[in-house]
């Protein structure tokens, strides 16, 4: 039976990129802002009772050192409830799960999901991902996050035939997406000649191959279903969501050809919502190398294990395929502001299934939207959001 | 009306204090085959759906560098769905809180709330609560905790006649009531003249005035209320909780004399209980300092603003008082690990509403027991469960 008990009725995003004009608190309202912006019948900032905070380094990071539960202030609500939610790369993802059960368990009615994330403001060996690893005994001996995927990109290769071009591919198809849509970091189109001669990170990725560090905020506004005409006519529901974990030392692992919590997750999300892969008609997912989206989309069951070069060097994940995957132009192209991307991702998914997407609309023919995150050490966790236009 | 929609089903923590021979990972597991241990009629590990864990710098402090979603390969759980909840000082009640809600949006059934904080592991200047503040224009200035406290302690002494005495009271307490936690970091009775003759940290308040730092994890063990009974024969609820935010400058205070965040989640909470403090038989309160703990008894509505001091010297919140506060030994006694203390305190009230405290216990009168915490910058939130013995 489909869940469908939660309604987003607004999303919103600030345009990715290097903001090193814009403070944490600034992002945060901007996108708190956009978010106002898209309820189609008018918004009340007073009526959110909750906030739900993704970041990965608040505390740490950027100009004001703050995190979570000084948001509320920042953009004019403070003494509401406030939480951080953090889980790595599904951060956003997960906080809007989170969200989701706070109006489900009849605590809260409207609830924003939050996330922000600065990326850039400090030098990559004092940054976030460097020290996120601070201290650890094997991670911080070499093991950066290219270092973690090439693996599976050269296993992928022997094993199943998976071609440089079919990687190349998947950083064409996004770029093209991302050239498209007025929220990315990049908007430039680029070849699979230019993504295989640009300089090597960790063979066989090269940086185009990899996702850029960007800074961003993104938000989302959720209430119950049954309030949802109070806002809109065009109502979008959570179909259901799924949350997996893995053990998170490559040396755990069963095989560098599959992200076990992506598959976990969506089964779970699927189960949720009450369908299956065949049923969701464009997915968000997490492309921070070429090869992740590889590995995702066959994870996620929309190929078969070892078809995910081949569906993608064939445009059956582009805009016009048979599935389109990133339509926003993806980690790769839009960025990955780490606690912003999955709310980014959902807003994505929100245009799409409200036939706001513009030049990067797909055509919905089951009325559903896929929004996928896998990250933390190993890759081990994921967080799979089904959202549905669907009234069930 | 009550909400008592979630049963604690099992409760537990590892002995606080320097934990230099225990790993993040296995103090996390120590602190789950303790609240496995609690459960009445026994519990398959197997059932846990979903965990919530709370740690303030998982990622970055300790020996191992994980974080939340790498809690459940640690403990056996691989799989499992797994978020990080971060609140500054609140951030284990406010896990127990969203799993709470996990459990009430009929998502999941038994979740785990786990909270784990290694303090202890790199010098002051490395730590976590300097960190916390990098980069801040302002915080990096001199504003530690005490230095942020103080100034609450010195407009109380004026305002209302509070004095060093009563302020000294809270201390002697609470490491009276440490001394008989078997879980406690510091398990020494003080007296006045120990807290008044300590080595001073900043005026007025003293070395025994501050709470230590302490490593440690604590869990808890939550279900549908009505499952509990396949879990024990002596359940406690969750009759409410609340959580509010303030802003987080101390310029944009009204006044140094109360923290307006305590007051906001805890009017949330009796709302939700449908109680008000007069019911409450204990409390366990966030005394990070001896001051802090004056502002709580206040601004939870034990007695009116101004006779937090007066209440503390004359006894009324000792075991054997009107309303016992800190029966654990409180922060300054038991310790203050930052995901690990919300959680704790809330063992501590599972045990006074089960009647398992021992030398602790105290009279049960109405059946309801509060939890709280205040954090954060400029204490700007705070997170109030409130627990009850009472179906409902």
């Amino acid at each position: 039976m489909a869940w469908n008990k939660v309604a987003v009725i607004g999303a919103g995003l600030l345009k990715f990129g290097e903001l090193f004009d814009k403070s944490y608190e600034q992002m945060a309202a901007e996108a708190f802002q956009a978010a106002i912006g898209s309820v189609d019948k008018g918004f009340d900032p007073a009526m959110v009772e909750a906030a739900f905070v993704s970041t990965q380094r608040g505390t740490l990071w950027g100009q004001e050192g703050i995190a979570g539960n000084t948001v509320p202030s920042a953009i004019g609500l403070a003494g509401i409830a406030c939480t951080r939610i953090e889980n790595a790369c599904p951060s956003g993802s997960d906080a809007f799960r989170v969200g989701a059960m706070a109006v489900a368990s009849g605590v809260h009615d409207v609830v924003l999901v939050i996330g922000v994330e600065k990326m850039r403001d400090k030098s990559s060996d004092e940054g976030l991902l460097a020290r996120a690893a601070s201290g650890h005994p094997v991670y911080t001996r070499g093991e950066s996050a290219p270092v973690l995927f090439a693996p599976f990109a050269t296993r992928h290769m022997h094993e199943f035939g998976t071609t440089r071009e079919m990687l190349a591919s998947v950083a064409v198809k996004n770029h093209y997406n991302g050239a498209r849509d007025p929220y990315a970091h990049f908007r430039n189109e680029i070849t699979i000649e230019d993504v295989l001669s640009a300089p090597p990170v960790c063979h066989p990725l090269g940086l185009l191959d990899c996702c850029p560090q960007t800074d961003g905020a993104a938000a989302a506004l959720l209430a119950p279903a049954d309030r949802a005409v109070e806002f809109t006519d065009r109502p979008v529901y959570i179909a259901g969501f799924g949350v997996a974990t893995d053990h998170p030392y490559l040396h755990e692992k069963a095989s560098f050809v599959g992200l076990p919590a992506t598959t976990a997750a969506s089964q779970r999300a699927y189960e949720m919502a009450g369908i299956g892969p065949g049923d969701i008609d464009m997915a968000e997912v997490h492309d921070c190398f070429t090869i992740t989206e590889i590995l995702d989309i066959e994870d996620l069951g929309f190929c078969e294990k070892g078809k995910g070069g081949v569906m993608s060097i064939e445009g059956d994940t582009a805009l016009s395929g048979r599935l389109p995957v990133n339509t926003s132009g993806g980690l790769l192209a839009k960025g990955h502001p780490i606690g912003a991307t999955g709310i980014a991702q959902l807003t994505e998914c929100w245009w799409q299934l409200r036939e706001d997407a513009g030049e990067r609309q797909v055509r919905l023919e089951q009325g559903f939207a896929l929004q996928h995150n896998v990250g933390g050490r190993g890759s081990g966790v994921s967080v799979v959001n089904i959202l549905t236009r669907n009234e069930r």
